[in-house]
């Protein structure tokens, strides 16, 4: 164990707007000089996947799923204001003009920061997510791994 | 006060997904010998409601809030792609297949284990819930007992 | 730094009643003696705008945003059963008659307790908000100020 402090963040949701918050403390935790873990679960595991699709045998159920479920960040919705898919198009908009990081960005940025991006398997196996599906540099645990993180954390968030 | 680590979640969502992952968390930190509390809130209320219909006396609003809130943790909707209810039959029907525990099972497992279940006393008397509404089993308070057991808490989520 | 505990909540949902979830618990700790910070940030900043519309001058999109989001707390809805603005308006009909404070009092009576209001100033600058058209007695600062206060809370929630 350090004596770094510690920021572990749950994210749950697949929206776009909310992965952009997680992904914004943890960047900023990291450079703060936190230990910094994303653990993904449901929605969440969105943010993960590749944007290409990747042949796997999957169950009906589970291509349902899949098929239904935004592939990749950049495909994600908005928690509010997404008229369809018009909002994303908006905030992405604004983000460009005022030099914000769109999500993608933020993302390598975490890896390049060392933050420790961890998909939960119980999930992926619930939505039939292959590890060949999600992008590369993660690592994959279940909510023991996650609370051992946690004990010792000081800021933790469920997002 | 003892040397065990605390774990405590606000349940506020009224998410079937939501509640699993709330159950899922709180039965790990008390399988890792946390002790553990759910302070369930606003719709969270409704993953403590009977199945069955409990003949109490209410003024119009609180029966129309109770008609339109879903009785138990059975009858609850998917914060995402719930497709009019045809979502939580999907994701049912894959954690049966993956062996997965339903909520109602998860919250009975949560009592075995001794996690302490809480209902507001505020939003049940907001929305109208009385206690003989709600599941056995259960205590009752307020945001002053939730801040005494999460300002001594190690994990303190909001789900 | 003081020996009092501390309470930080992260208010980035602008749904109603998840607003008043935010702020009974910040009450609620400022009343227990915590040093309590609510930081506003995304659909958050939207319980931070003032009522009446204030002239500034804006980009076509940022216009559009503004045009769209309620303007202040009494304007918001809800997270459940929001029923094209029904919901909202049974809420506090209910909370009313159970005496239960509206939130731009909740908030009100968050800064006379001393409570630290802060709203996000990178989504400020993207949702394209001022500081004229947000209430008075408000704080403005970035995720660095959000981290410095909250490694070292007792309770951090992602509201």
């Amino acid at each position: 164990m350090t004596d770094k402090k510690k920021t572990t963040i749950i994210l749950f949701s697949g929206d776009y707007d909310k992965a952009m918050a997680a992904f914004i403390i943890a960047n900023g935790a990291a450079a703060y000089d936190h230990e910094v873990t994303i653990f993904s679960t449901f929605w969440g595991l969105n943010a993960f996947r590749k944007e290409e699709q990747v042949p796997v045998k999957k169950g009906f159920l589970e291509k349902l799923f899949a098929g239904m479920m935004p592939r990749g960040a950049n495909k994600m919705g908005l928690s509010n204001m997404n008229f369809a898919g018009m909002g994303p198009k908006m905030i992405k908009h604004v983000m460009k003009k005022h030099n914000a990081l769109p999500l993608p960005d933020l993302i390598d940025m975490a890896k390049e920061q060392g933050v420790k991006l961890v998909a939960c398997t119980m999930t992926m196996d619930l939505l039939g997510l292959h590890q060949d599906e999600l992008i590369d540099g993660i690592e994959y645990a279940g909510v023991a791994a996650y609370l051992a993180d946690a004990e010792e954390g000081n800021v933790n968030l469920f997002i």
